[in-house]
């Protein structure tokens, strides 16, 4: 399951990230300096009006790789949650809008959680972004991407899915997945949720694919895993769980795009007989709905 | 470069963890379902009095997979930082012992970040793990584990390594890494790392290995990479950077154990004449010293 909430930046001119589901509304910058992208669905452009919010800081001889904080910051954006946000934000709240109080922003953060002092956000010397600094102690909060973990379960040349029992994507299939928590692996985490949202028991085969998605600071880490004992049902997070012969693959009714990138690329590698690892990055496609799976672009496809 | 420090937990009594280096002395429980264990250097064997702490309050019929936080806690552990600690905590000390400011244990959390309010330390319904739960907004802080990404360049074949001008490991060759800032991709968090430290130039080619180190809370993510240009030179991280024939790569004088592993892998494959991609979990032999870099165990090791 994923138990958080993750967002990005504070508002901006830049983009307008809606807080309904998984996908949202956001353009991606191509920096001078990253790899050759291999376009998997469609290529999107990033407008070149956009370039002007390269960070002023960042040294002139250094590779302009991303926007810094300072400059560059968006809307909240609702990620991935398993848990109503009722649930997610400790309050009693069900509104599915409730996303802001998680950001990951470095703007977002008022308070020092070790002293409880008020927070400036300035660039710390010898650093080149925004951050959280207190104003009692001094301390710096960092923020950093976070890891969702989860398996694609082979079984009888099908793959395992689960039909969602909780917002976002209520309804919609996924692979079960969920955040990696701090003392377990990555393999131990997927097994966890898979028996979470799936009570299947797997043995973890090989890993498969990472992917990530920058601009809501996740990133998915997929294994192909087996199933221990031919026996499953659904966790309290599903409705239902199915094994789906990859032609029967309810694309259309995935929850998330990271779903559906995982699924094209097994489906690519079991017709072409080889199983590969997959590194990319899915963007967005600027102005596609935010409901619409399909309309990402994977960049910077590399395989092993 | 890696700028922040991560602790995981509270006192207890299961593991005494040091602040020297990177490395920590831990005991890693191994999960009854995890997957199966190829030993890379050595077998580490886990006390089974530590069995007795996996929670009472995990359901009965869901495999153990970890700890939870309400049994399991750590003394901080300083992990990776090219920062000296007066850096990164935000204040003036230039102590090395300086650590249990950024600890990732909820427990550490004193203060909700949005609302300045006292947190409490309890499992939140519905839940498993102990959170640090505001007791006026209600928020559960989450924690993750990061993600540090690197760059294993070769060149002329040879691979790019730099000599630590920073604590912890002044004075020791490492990969260039660091964490993975909201906002980039892995590879483009490694591309940057690489012009910080090496000021080198480089074109991720693939993804090469992603290590956990579950009991610090981090996640190597490495690539394969290769210069764009022929030049490189130390950045203000660096004392010096320079190419390693893979017979002269100084094992005994590597900073931490993830380059360890990583270098050693890469020569494995280089022999073999065939690249793959890693995966795998680096736990520390119980009982060896902190800055004894080959002092563990590689669990979990899958390639694709």
């Amino acid at each position: 399951m994923l138990k958080a909430i993750q967002n990005l930046g504070s508002p901006t001119t830049i983009t307008t990230a809606t807080t309904v589901g998984f996908v949202a509304y956001f353009y991606r910058l191509k920096p001078p300096h990253a790899t050759k992208t291999s376009a998997f669905v469609s290529n999107s452009t990033s407008p070149q009006s956009l370039l002007s919010f390269y960070s002023p800081r960042t040294r002139p001889t250094k590779p302009l790789l991303f926007l810094t904080r300072k400059t560059r910051s968006l809307e909240p954006v609702r990620a991935h949650s398993t848990r109503p946000e009722s649930r997610m934000d400790g309050t009693s709240s069900s509104s599915s809008s409730v996303a802001a109080q998680s950001s990951g922003s470095a703007r977002k953060i008022n308070f020092c959680q070790w002293c409880g002092g008020q927070t400036k956000h300035d660039i710390p010397d010898g650093e080149e972004k925004t951050r959280a600094i207190c104003t009692v102690c001094g301390k710096i909060m960092y923020q950093n991407p976070k890891m969702v973990v989860g398996c694609l379960i082979e079984h009888d040349n099908k793959v395992l899915l689960c039909k969602r029992n909780i917002q976002p994507s209520y309804g919609l299939w996924t692979l079960p997945a969920g955040y990696l928590e701090i003392g377990e692996s990555a393999a131990e985490g997927a097994i966890r949720e898979t028996w979470e949202e799936a009570h299947a028991e797997v043995e973890i085969v090989s890993p498969f694919a990472h992917l990530d998605i920058p601009l809501i600071g996740q990133t998915y880490i997929i294994f192909l895993a087996k199933l221990k004992k031919p026996h499953f049902s659904p966790g309290p997070e599903s409705l239902e769980c199915q094994l789906f012969s990859l032609d029967d693959i309810p694309f259309d009714s995935l929850a998330f795009s990271s779903m559906v990138v995982t699924l094209k690329l097994y489906i690519e590698d079991v017709k072409a007989g080889s199983q590969k690892f997959h590194y990319g990055t899915i963007n967005k496609r600027p102005g596609s709905s935010p409901s619409d799976t399909h309309a990402y672009t994977l960049d910077h496809h590399l395989q092993s």
